[in-house]
C-alpha cells in the first residue's frame, strides 16, 4: 500500500495512534481542521435513529437531501449535487468541465492539483504572496484573468493560509471572470468556520452567474469527516452533466439522511461562531508570543505559522510534537511553502493552551 | 436531474414510495437482491457503537478493515482494496488496467458496460444463451479467449440470470486465460448468496494467478447497500496502482469499522445459507406453477423469468405490480433480453407467497 497519501494530508490520527502506541482519544490533533465542538448532538441522534437506512440503497437522485440543502443554501435543488466529500466533487467537476487550462492560487489545498492532473488539465499558479499576508490580491488576480484562462479554482477561506476574501471581493472576481468567459470554482469547505459564517458565501451568485460553481461540505463545520458528505452548487445543466458521470450511490444512506438536521443547525452554528470569534484571536495572540515565530492572521479555524530559520524545521517539529501526543501539520508540501511552515487548527481553550506550551518548549 | 439512472437499476424504493404514496416499509421490494434476513444484529450494534467514528477521517489506508478482510478471505491484506461499493472498484479497476478490449458475458450487470465506456475500452459480448439456460459455457468461452483478448469480466453468480459457474469451471477459465495473457475480473458480489456460500469463491486463486482480480461486497449478503462497502482482491502491484488513482477516503468511517463484525458473521451466514437453500427452491417451484411463465433455475437469491408472449410485457407488469406495492425488476434493459423478461429476488416465505399470488392475478 503506498504511504504517500497518508503522509500528505493532516488528520491521519490512525497512523499517529499506531506509531505512538496511544489511543485516538489520547492524541490532540491540530493537524486536521475540524470543528472542535464535535458532531452536533442532533446530527448524531439523527444518524443513530436512521441506522436502518443502511439496509436500502440511497435514493440515486438524493432528492430529500438536495431539498434540505436547497433550504439551507437558498439555491434550487436542481442546482445541487451531493458527493462523497468535496474530494469526489472536485475530481468529478474537472473531469466534466475539462478546461484546457486552469489557474490555481497557491499555496492551497493539494487535491486541486491532483484532480487537475487526473483530468489532464494544464495548470498555472497564482502566487499568494507572503508579503501580502498570503491574502488574495483581487486586483492582480483579475488582471491575470483578463489574459484569458478557461478556469480558476479558488479556496475561500483558503487552506492553509486561513485568509478570507470578502463577499464583495469574490463577487467582483466572478463578475470579471464572467466577462472574460472564465469559469470560477470556489471551494467553500470552511465558509461556516469564519466570523460571519455562511454570510461570507457567494452561493447565492450561482443563480445569477453561469460561470460559477461552489463546493461545500459537512466535513469541517459539523465535524463529520468520516461521514463523507459534500455538495456542489452550480447551474442546472452542469450539475446534470456531472450526475451522469458520477459514481452511482457515492453518498452513503446515513449521510443522505444528514440533511434533515440542517433545519436544527442554527444553535450549533451560533455556538461555533462564538467559539471561533474568541478562540481564534486567543490562539493567534498566544502563538505570536512564541519567540521567532511569524503568525499569519487567521480568518478561519486554522493558523499558518512560519518557524524561525534557526531551530527545528517543520518535519522535525512535527515529529517532536507528535511524541508529546500533539499532532501539527507540516505545511512544507504546500506549493510555494518550505520546511519552515506549519499549520495548526484552532481548538478549545485547554487544548490551545497545551499546544502553545508544547510549541514553546520545542522552540526554546 | 437526469432520471435514467434511477429507472435503470432495481432497488429504487424511494421513487416507488413517492409515486405510490406509501412508506418504504409498506412496499415489498423484489427488485433489489438484498439478503432478506436484514442487517446482522451484530453489525448494526457495531455501527451504532462506532457512530463517533464519523468525527474522524477514515484511515486513508484502511489498515484495520483490510486486516479483517484478509482474515475473512484468507488473502494477504496487501492484496485487498476497499471501495465505495463494488461500483467504485469496477470503474477504478478499468481506469487503471485500461485494456484495449474486453469481453463481457451478457446479459449481465449493466454497470460493466458503463465502466468500460468510461475507460474508453472496446467491448465485445459473450452471449449467455437461453437454450443453455443462460449458463456460462466454459468450453465456448475458453475458445473465444484463445482468439486473444486483453480482459474478460465475469459475474459469478451472474446477475440477472442467477447462474453459478463452479469453482472448478472458474479455475479452468483463469488458468486458460493466464496462458492467453488475458486478465480475468470476477464480480462475486453474490457469492455468499449461493448454496455453498464463500466456498464457491475463487478468491484463493489470487495468490497463484496474477491475471485474476475479484470484486466482493458487503452490500448484498449483509443487506447493507446503503453502507457502501465493497472490496477488490488482486495482485499487490495492481492494488497499489489502484490505490494511487482512488478517491481519498471514499469508504466512510462507519463502513471502515464493519470489518470487525466479520469474525462473528458465521452464525448469520449459516442462517442465510439455510434460508436460501429452502426458499430459493420453494419460490422456483411456485413460480413454475404460473401458467405460461418460463423460470430459469436460480443458483442465487434472485430468479430470472420469461413472460408468455401474450399478456403484459415486463414494463406493464412492473407497473401493475407496483400498484399492489410489489416491486419487481423489469429486465428488458439487460443486453440480449427483451420486454418479456423480469427478475425477482428471493425473500422470506410470506413475501414470496404474496409475490406469487400477485403475479398469478396479473397473468390470468
Amino acid at each position: 500500500m503506498p504511504m504517500n497519501f497518508a503522509e500528505e494530508h493532516g488528520g491521519n490520527i490512525h497512523r499517529a495512534s499506531e506509531v505512538l502506541g496511544r489511543g485516538i482519544h489520547e492524541i490532540l490533533d491540530f493537524s486536521a481542521n475540524i470543528n472542535p465542538l464535535g458532531i452536533p448532538p442532533a446530527l448524531k441522534e439523527a444518524l443513530i435513529a436512521n441506522i436502518d437506512a443502511m439496509m436500502h440503497y440511497p435514493d440515486p437522485e438524493y432528492r430529500r437531501l438536495r431539498s434540505r440543502l436547497s433550504d439551507y443554501t437558498g439555491v434550487p435543488s436542481g442546482s445541487i449535487i451531493p458527493g462523497n466529500g468535496s474530494s469526489e466533487l472536485i475530481f468529478l467537476l474537472l473531469r466534466v468541465l475539462k478546461p484546457k487550462d486552469m489557474l490555481i492560487p497557491a499555496p492551497s489545498f493539494s487535491e486541486y492539483e491532483k484532480a487537475a492532473a487526473d483530468a489532464g488539465i494544464t495548470m498555472s499558479f497564482f502566487e499568494l504572496r507572503e508579503d501580502e499576508g498570503f491574502r488574495l490580491n483581487t486586483e492582480r488576480l483579475t488582471r491575470e484573468l483578463s489574459a484569458g484562462i478557461e478556469c480558476v479554482l479558488l479556496c475561500n477561506p483558503n487552506n492553509p493560509t486561513s485568509t478570507l476574501a470578502t463577499y464583495e471581493e469574490m463577487k467582483l472576481i466572478v463578475e470579471h471572470a464572467c466577462r472574460c468567459r472564465t469559469m470560477v470554482i470556489i471551494d467553500e469547505a470552511f465558509i461556516e468556520l469564519t466570523v460571519g459564517g455562511a454570510s461570507n458565501s457567494v452561493v447565492d451568485l450561482v443563480k445569477k452567474y453561469d460561470n460559477l460553481f461552489i463546493i461545500r461540505a459537512f466535513t469541517k463545520v459539523f465535524a463529520v469527516p468520516g461521514m463523507r458528505l459534500g455538495y456542489g452548487v452550480g447551474r442546472e445543466e452542469l450539475v446534470a452533466r456531472m450526475r451522469l458521470k458520477q459514481q452511482p450511490w457515492s453518498v452513503n444512506s446515513l449521510a443522505a439522511c444528514a440533511g434533515d438536521f440542517l433545519a436544527e443547525a442554527g444553535e450549533y452554528l451560533h455556538r461555533t461562531s462564538a467559539w471561533l470569534a474568541e478562540e481564534k484571536e486567543w490562539l493567534y495572540k498566544g502563538l505570536r508570543d512564541i519567540r521567532g515565530v511569524e503568525v499569519f492572521r487567521p480568518d478561519s479555524n486554522f493558523v499558518l505559522l512560519r518557524l524561525p530559520d534557526t531551530g527545528p524545521d517543520s518535519g522535525t517539529l512535527k515529529d517532536r510534537m507528535a511524541k508529546k501526543g500533539v499532532l501539527i501539520r507540516d505545511a512544507s508540501n504546500f506549493r510555494f511553502l518550505s520546511k519552515r511552515y506549519i499549520r495548526v487548527a484552532v481548538r478549545d481553550r485547554a487544548s490551545n493552551r497545551r499546544l502553545i506550551e508544547a510549541l514553546k518548549e520545542e522552540m526554546l
